[in-house]
């Protein structure tokens, strides 16, 4: 860059995310650092949430839900940017599995992220410029590390139930690890104590495609008033294979055409598979920013729940009073089965109170946000019997 | 492009693989032009190939291997360009499986592909100036086609087999189906009948991985004096995870960090798996051409040979005297066992003579390629009995 550009102009690009979320979103802003697992610290910074339903008179019907790695705080209302119906409207709402008229649901936007929590594409307090590059790498441990201040703010201790699949599972399992007493249960869905090689190496894809982009400007697209949407399309195409399984796609698409008769002996989207990654790839670019999928799939490429206790992951649960509720699908390659009983192995071990539900969906990965009666009654269930072992009756109103 | 350049340049370009493979490779020019499926057809073209052993004199112990996508002729020797053994060394050679102490052994490099046959970065004999997108797209069918005249060239009417994995497998069925009197045996290794959604899927990202490269140019990279390696690095990084089994990655990598005590919270390869994902990409764009890549790809989306039979399998092979050899391997997730069991059923419905062997193996797709001591007992063999059925003693020499 020859020029400097006025902080006015980082401004109006980089805040895009933020401004399309503000206006549902409530924000904390915290001006204590909040100290970060990489030994640095992030100064002042933000977090936003969406909540539904109402906090009872003692905080104790608090469920904290928490989103995957592109996945955000609107979990049950209609996403400002897309228009789309929430991720989770069909487990959260009034007289869903996890109950409106009776839980007070949190979800927050995880640092890092691009829907006004604080993430890369933020203002950096001390240059008056997104951060970009310069945000420092965070982890699961201080996404969680940053909610509890948020739970702090709202004056709850101890939440009635923290809830997510995916990386969302992960900060359930990193809460159970690390907030024994604030954690009266926990719903670790199609998850693992660690990210694994081949996930790793499908980030690291993702990764690749968006630096490859010119237009990521080694990070400081926004200073330059460009976003590397192609790189980001691709990424996002690769990882949408990852979340569906080989039958579901076979099922959903086998060899169909789109709109056409015959194959057009050419590179346009003659399958409909094509077709459909073509636009779940371009889509995706305009609700998420290219930074913030660079930082969290770094973040969940370094969770590794043993490895910071020792490398035995009992220990990361010994002594919990927590009551687990594990839940993952057959047709998960992502995060297939084992990993999921791996974690109920190490609970088992510390005589942990522990369910664990394999759940048989030709959906794969995608299944804990889609349709799977099952996954609504364990989860409505599981939740219903915490609910009433901590006194909170049915229907309980505050 | 606001200026023709000269036919020199593009030359000096387009023909760089050609160049390097030439030396090793003898190439055959046809005259006659080549039908293609997609209607058109190629016209003057070359075909390059690697031999192995002696043709014997009633040129009946012609065994032809067939590449698959990103494979090419140079089974059993030194590649010309990255300076490694050639990719089936363990299968062909002397006392080996496919012992060329017996057997002639013909590879030759593709239609579409980029070591010496007719591709898109060949020169356009209508133009002076490389195809690039004017490549006509070809299929599997194209590629077996001008197989067969090589063959005629040779003065060879039945091959003893033709072997394959992969997209070579793909096209051991097609020559099956359309050269039936031409094919003694047959071996179809890991591969399937038709390309799977999922893996058009992952073919898809590819290419789309190659066309957000602005090196790319639409395709007119080398007229440009360009290549666009990032795009295809990052091609090659998605295709390779496939290639692997998840255990095989957790038991070569797992976590394993490259070169470091500790993770560094950054973007640099922390972790061996990605540092050896980069290194695959980044070796792969010296030996491919990126518009190769995407013809070759497209190719195998197309194949899908109960399409071309009135959409039942069994009648691709109905009155077939082949005998053949299905494999499979147990960790493939690319092309499952399924895929092969599918072909052996059509195979039975039409009384042919077929054996089917499922490898347990934890090496993926790719176990057809490495040191598996049961596919190599297998092979040799099948081999053998073929060759003794059709009177090709033991250690036959010409």
């Amino acid at each position: 860059m020859s020029e400097t550009p006025t902080a006015q102009t980082f401004t109006d690009t980089s805040a895009r995310f933020a401004q399309i979320a503000n206006p549902q979103s409530d924000i904390v802003h915290f001006n204590d650092p909040l100290a970060l697992d990489c030994g640095g610290s992030l100064g002042a910074y933000s977090i936003a949430y969406q909540t539904y339903g109402t906090l009872n008179a003692d905080k104790s019907n608090l469920v904290l839900v928490c989103h995957a790695l592109t996945g955000d705080q609107h979990v049950a209302n209609v996403h400002p940017i897309t228009g789309k119906p929430g991720w989770w409207e069909t487990m959260v709402g009034s007289g869903k599995p996890i109950d409106t008229d009776r839980y007070f649901v949190l979800c927050p936007n995880v640092i890092g992220g691009c829907m006004g929590s604080t993430g890369p594409s933020s203002i950096n307090p001390a240059t008056g410029r997104p951060y970009g590059p310069d945000f420092p790498v965070i982890t699961v441990g201080d996404m969680v590390r940053g909610q509890a201040r948020l739970l702090d703010h709202l004056g709850v201790g101890e939440v009635l139930s923290v809830l997510g699949g995916s990386m969302g599972g992960m900060q359930v399992l990193e809460w159970a690890a690390t907030y024994k007493d604030r954690v009266f249960s926990a719903v670790p869905i199609a998850c693992a104590a660690r990210h694994s090689s081949q996930n790793i190496a499908f980030h690291e894809v993702g990764r690749q495609a968006v630096m490859a982009d010119p237009d990521w400007c080694q990070g400081r697209y926004l200073d330059e008033g460009k976003s590397p949407r192609k790189g980001l399309a691709v990424a996002r195409m690769a990882a949408h294979i990852t979340y569906l399984s080989d039958e579901a796609l076979h099922e959903k698409f086998g060899r169909t055409l789109q709109d056409r008769d015959k194959i057009t002996f050419g590179f346009d989207a003659d399958f409909q598979v094509e077709s459909y990654l073509r636009h779940q790839g371009l889509s995706f670019v305009d609700r998420f920013d290219a930074n913030s999928y660079l930082y969290i799939t770094r973040a969940m490429d370094y969770f590794d729940i043993a490895a910071d206790h020792g490398g035995v992951l009992a220990n990361a649960f010994a002594g919990t009073k927590t009551r687990f509720c594990l839940v993952s699908f057959t047709s998960d390659w992502l995060f297939p089965t084992e990993g999921s009983r791996e974690i109920v192995h190490a609970l088992n071990a510390v005589a942990a109170n522990v369910s664990f539900v394999e759940i048989k969906s030709n959906k794969g990965h995608d299944a804990f946000l889609l349709h799977e009666p099952e996954l609504f009654a364990t989860i409505g269930g599981f939740l219903n019997a915490a609910a009433l072992k901590r006194g909170i009756g049915e229907k309980a109103r505050p």
